[in-house]
This record gives structure tokens, sequence and C-alpha cells, in this order.
């Protein structure tokens, strides 16, 4: 099973990093690092990473969207958000982290489904998906094939909850433990609600 | 102040990039990503990142160095080993994640110095630092300008600590709240000790 990160310029580093530790403990799953384009990308942090493209991907596999500075001008870009859609159309499982979950709005499958974003900046994630069923008070959240997280190290939360469902609990916490990550388990505990 | 980030083939992405997610929230710090070499360098997690030379850093600023796998054999490469000892001499401080601690070991520079390490990999850095004082119960440790701390994850715990140490905690767990992480902000609560 392959894991497309979609990276784009100004993501947040973390949103996509924090997820591929946990990822990449498991055998049986594929990383693959691309952009729409498959130009170099540099996050808000300044890492300059090769990224494949869109085309080189099977694109059936797990789909993580980080979010970031980023998303601010792709909700606005058509291109991105049609392609987007198509790859979320195809992709057995979607997750997102922080105003990922903006992008993930725009492409219209998440309207009637539940989900989550960063809380500091859920007005502005709200207004890009209003027919999302928007949940303000959740680590992450799970509506079919689509996961979400808060922001930024939640994702790593929803990830290892993700192992947990997809595989099982003993596994995810075998993962946190190697990482040393202190996990909080239970997506509907969130410190960071407003 | 520059931090720069030491990165080299087969690193543990979250060692590097939970650090940086800190750091990368302070205007007053400028990151750089380098190698020995300046050329691109692959994480463990299959990251290909851009990386400057050696020769083009500020090397007095705050040197990061993550661990993981590539640890393995630096550990015995004689010139990386005098590359990072004059580059741990000239940088103001200097911090490691996970196993970067038994690259430190190597200099020399930690002998008589308390410092920490992976739980998982713990007799593997103690045989690469005889005279360092290790300490097997210690989410991070400090020590003059050496901060070490345990496994992957711990990294962010140290940063934060890091932050209040050098500014102060408001500003940690500003931070903290914006990347929403929960800190584990007592460098001596260590889930993780064996």
């Amino acid at each position: 099973m392959d894991v497309n990160i979609l990276l784009f310029n100004d993501f947040e580093s973390l949103d996509a990093i924090g997820p591929v530790s946990v990822f990449g403990r498991i055998n049986d799953y594929n990383l693959q690092y691309f952009s729409i384009g498959g130009q170099n990308v540099t996050s808000k942090q300044g890492i300059e990473i090769n990224t494949k493209s869109v085309s080189e991907i099977d694109q059936t596999g797990i789909l993580l969207i980080p979010g970031g500075q980023g998303t601010r001008d792709l909700v606005n870009d058509n291109t991105f958000i049609s392609n987007l859609t198509l790859l979320t159309e195809k992709s057995k499982y979607c997750l997102s982290v922080c105003t990922g979950s903006a992008l993930l709005a725009k492409t219209n499958l998440l309207n009637n489904k539940k989900a989550t974003s960063n809380k500091l900046a859920f007005e502005w994630v709200k207004s890009n998906g209003e027919y999302v069923k928007w949940i303000s008070d959740a680590r992450w959240v799970v509506d079919g094939k689509f996961y979400t997280s808060s922001g930024v190290s939640a994702g790593i939360d929803m990830c290892l909850g993700f192992i947990s469902d997809v595989f099982n609990k003993e596994l995810a916490i075998d993962i946190a433990n190697k990482i040393e990550y202190i996990w909080n388990s239970n997506k509907e505990n969130d410190p960071f609600k407003v």
C-alpha cells in the first residue's frame, strides 16, 4: 500500500513529517512524496524537498494532506483543487492534518461529513466548507474513509489512531513506544479546543 | 541567530523536523539545513532534502544533531566526526535528539558531561562514549551548552525546554499551543525509561 504525501510550498513541516514517522514503521507501507507538478517544494520552515509528480504515483493508496500557510492561496487555486478532487476520489483513505481539511473541504467531497481542523484557524477553515459538519472539540475525527485532525502535532495522534483502526491498538502503542511519543489515544480529548 | 540542522543519509525525519517546528516560531532564528558535503540527503523515511555545505553556514549558531539509522555508520566515519568536533566547538549551543548523542559522544566533547539518548538504543549509545555520564531516566538532559534528548518525539519536548531556558516558559507554552503539542515540560519525567 502506497502512502502518498501531498506537498506544496509553505506546507507546515510537522503536519507531513509527524504522520510519516508513524507510517514509516509499517513495512507494508511505501511512502511517496509528491506535488501536483513534481517540482522542488519548500516548506514553511524552509526545507527544500524533491517530489514526484502526481502522474508518477499510485493514486489508489492512502492520501495524506498537510496544512500550513500554503493552504491560504491553494483554496483559491482551481487547478490544484480539481487535481485534489480526483486524487481524493481515487484514494482508499484520505487523511488531512491541520488546515489541510480546508483544501479537502474545497473538493466538496467532505460535504455532509464530520471533520475537524486547527483550532486557531477554525473560522477560516469553516468558511471554506459550509456544508461540512465541523467538529470544534476533537483531537481528530473519522467519517468513512476520511480522517481529519486538529493542528500540527494532532496529526501524529490521528495516524496512531488510524493504525489502531486499520490494524490493532497494540501495533499503534508499539509504534508510539518506538518513537517515544506520548500518544493522546482518545480522539475526543482535545486539550486545544476553543 | 542561525539554527544549523545537520542532516545525513538515513537520519530519522522527526528527530530534525520536530525541533524545527518549535524553532521556526522564533522570528530571530534562521533555520539552515546543511550536510558535511552539501549534497542531497535522504532521510530514513525517504524524504529527499537539498542541503547547504558546512562551509556555507555560520558555525557559531545553534547546532542541532538528529539521530536515526544513519548514525550507526557515522560513529565510525573519521571525516564526519572530525567535522562534527569543529562544529560542536564553535557552536553557541549544541542539541542532539535520539542517537544523535552517540555522534556527539564520539567527538569526546561530552566527556564528563551528563547526557541521554533513545532508550531502545541506550546500550549501543553508551558504548560510543565511555566517559560520558549517561542518564537513563530523563526526557532530556542539560549540561552547559549541551542539550541531549531521548528518542525521536522527545526532541520536541527538549526544544520547548530550551526556549523556556533561553527566553521564558510563557513563550514555550505559546509555541506548544500554536503547534497543538501536549508538552511534557518536566525533563525528569521519562515515560519510556528502561
